[in-house]
């Protein structure tokens, strides 16, 4: 990272300062999206950016002009001389005074980074963590929202039982979401993912996906699963803005193979979706 | 706040630069400790660092040194000629590459901030707001970490209703504990509380004022309790290392009257505690 878009201008990265009084760094009192950029073309870019306007939404942070945030992540894009990119803008409600009862006027911080886009993992090992739940009444995972301490926890948790990412459960017990990525299974045909009454983000892949699978008449099931579900499931994936669609070929230890034309078929459907 | 003490030095505030690649600004990667400070002792320091030392062990955050960190507040203290001050340690896995996944050396961000001790509030209303929960399973519950949007947001609803702090409940639908604070109720002469299991901060108020009253044979019962518990308690507080103890006036408008004599000696017990 050697230069980045920060509150409306390109920066020298090693200059660019966030206020220690931002409220982002100190409360995680802001949202984000991470987006694949190809040759300037944000990936997704009406779903993201409907996203995060519903997060600003929520977290009560001034709306920001759509327009001049995709300038800025193609600008930035160009001047790192990027074709294909992993672009995160980040918007926190910005320096504040006074404590979580913030005082002063709100000026949201607005950070684009961008970096290569890392080589997609070929197949992803999964590990069931059950000590960290999302639950679908809680901002942080209805929207994207920086405070990531729990899911990071629980990819730490995976990896040192050598597996790749975890797989989280809702408060309620049901299967929720990968740590950084939406999940979904199938079995005979049908596809299955949990509902976001589990608490797992609304993905841009993950929507893009079921509504492209819906327009193919190929049956979709959004519920509330046991983890045993998996132990029934033909195969399994995670989807993420960033890797696309990857299988996984291993829950717990337990071995799951991805047959190899349906693996090609729902990743050039994915890869399709808009 | 015209001066800070970041990474070891005295910094001027407006030249305080936290990275913007900081995994505490862009995935909440931290915690933290708000204590309250008079003539440079940081009030119940061992209990703050202790938990301090507990949230960066769960994080996987190298291990600060105490002493430096008691230094820090009191020369920031010092320097700003504040005798009764907040002072906030913030403790970020500092700049790295990479997402989620992190890359590169942890250098951690270590952040200290303070400010005028504000004015206690003599009494505080207070509403329950159901769609912010906490799970006692998740490390951002059994930690004080920077994340704190589901909480804000949670203030934010209940000040909208004219209420001046929320109390939030856990993922199956107990009394966990207010945004911010502690919460506590008493009937018939018992104190009750929250157990942790319900999700709410392991509070260093929270810690003190029970060792005291069970120093004292008051009757302490910590457990899970419907939201109805409320309905039928003579009289409800929170505490937290700020506030002290603060007096709850109402709950969903139905009001609840601290009786004085209770009052006073249930704070000055708190007050004493170490």
């Amino acid at each position: 990272m050697t230069q980045v878009w920060l509150n409306g201008a390109l920066v020298q990265a090693d200059e660019a300062r966030i206020d220690p009084a931002d409220r982002g760094f100190l409360l995680g009192d802001g949202a984000f999206e991470t987006m694949a950029c190809q040759r300037g073309e944000i990936r997704r870019w009406p779903r993201h950016r409907a996203r995060l306007d519903r997060a600003l939404q929520a977290l009560d942070i001034p709306r920001l002009d759509a327009a001049e945030l995709e300038h800025g992540a193609q600008t930035l894009c160009q001047s790192l001389g990027l074709k294909r990119a992993v672009v995160r803008l980040t918007v926190s409600r910005g320096a504040m005074g006074g404590g979580m009862q913030a005082t002063g006027a709100v000026s949201p911080t607005v950070l684009i980074t961008a970096r290569p886009l890392p080589d997609r993992p070929k197949t992803l090992s999964a590990r069931i963590v059950p000590d960290a739940r999302r639950d679908g009444r809680n901002l942080s995972s209805q929207h994207k929202l920086t405070g990531y301490a729990d899911m990071l926890g629980a990819r730490r948790t995976a990896q040192r039982a050598g597996a790749d990412i975890a797989l989280v459960l809702s408060s309620d017990g049901h299967l929720s979401s990968a740590d950084s990525a939406n999940l979904f299974w199938v079995r005979g045909g049908t596809v299955f993912t949990p509902a976001l009454s589990c608490g797992c983000l609304p993905g841009t892949a993950r929507a893009a996906l079921l509504d492209a699978l819906r327009e193919q008449r190929v049956e979709v099931c959004e519920g509330e699963y046991a983890p045993s579900a998996l132990e029934t499931a033909d195969w399994g994936f995670v989807t993420n803005a960033v890797m696309g669609l990857t299988p996984i070929v291993s829950v717990d230890g337990d071995a799951m193979t991805p047959p190899d034309a349906d693996l090609a078929l729902f990743r050039a459907v994915c890869e399709a979706a808009a």
